[in-house]
């Protein structure tokens, strides 16, 4: 058995942000506006567990430049020495149009297909469990990109596409986690222990 | 073996966010001000796991006030029909002046001494695993308060104090996660799984 301090070598592991397509409170496909928390968060659960990259996907022009903005006041600006440990998590974060576009992205620099995972609050049938997903990952050649929505989630167009349909996080009769706190549990389930 | 789908029953554990005493990025033993995204965050991953009750833990009357505002506006005001999740999650938080009044009402509460656990992001002799750690609150008919510190961290004196100390999550060289996430992590790590 590993070590509970060792993490495993997640070098082919990437996350995605997706704000559009969401759904919003009413079930209808939006396109959300960016949190800035959420960027800083999971830009450093990401670090924390050594992910790969991580993809803020937004095709609001406006909100891609507001996260450009971020990162270069924290990766290359003045806050990049006034506060170093957001530097390096925020080295890793990449601005992408579409889920599309960072697939790609990540498809070119591996010349491999990438497999993607959606994730998400509700059950879905063949929804696959962390323990398994994580052999599965441990024993591949081949990137993986884990998505998470914004909003209410991600559309069941992007989760009926994806390869794997990461199971929920099982609540005590409540389901409603921050997507930062989402983030977190399962990059920690799949990437934090032997 | 537990069904991954069961949360054990958690109705011994107390969950505290200390923003005095803790230390500042310079090491000095500060007042820090409550970030509401830490509040939502928090009380969204302490219902997912069934605890007992969230205090915010502030000496300063300004801070606790800006905490009670927003759990009048979602708790019974307008927010409370406009988002439930919000209202659901939030009834369990109360407004502390310090970790020993915090402590103290938990204990009359329950008739019983409170078992407290600090967490942090160093390591220290003699901390605990959390496989440990949840063995011991499933076994014991105490409750618990598990303190997580904002700014830099709980200070020393505090965590000295404490009966246990929580091991840090191991992170890849980096180990700078939020509160919120750090929060979410440890909450999982110790009630979310059987």
């Amino acid at each position: 058995m590993r070590s509970p301090r060792e993490i495993i070598n997640n070098g082919n592991i990437y996350v995605g942000l997706v704000h559009y397509p969401v759904y919003d409170r009413k079930g209808k496909i939006v396109a959300t506006a960016v949190t800035t928390v959420d960027i800083h968060d999971i830009a450093r659960s990401a670090k924390t567990f050594d992910v790969k990259g991580f993809y803020v996907i937004t095709p609001l022009e406006s909100q891609g430049h507001l996260v450009r903005r971020l990162l270069r006041h924290w990766v290359q600006g003045r806050g990049a020495t006034y506060n170093p440990t957001r530097r390096v998590a925020l080295s890793l974060v990449k601005v992408a149009e579409s889920t599309e576009r960072a697939i790609g992205d990540i498809s070119r620099h591996w010349n491999s297909d990438v497999k993607v995972v959606a994730t998400g609050a509700r059950l879905h049938r063949g929804d696959i469990d962390y323990h398994r997903l994580k052999e599965i990952m441990l024993g591949s050649s081949q990137p993986f990109l884990v998505l998470f929505g914004t909003g209410w989630g991600l559309t069941e167009e992007v989760i009926q596409n994806s390869d794997y349909i990461l199971a929920p996080i099982e609540g005590a009769h409540y389901n409603h986690l921050s997507v930062r706190s989402a983030a977190a549990i399962i990059l920690d389930r799949l990437l934090g222990r032997g």
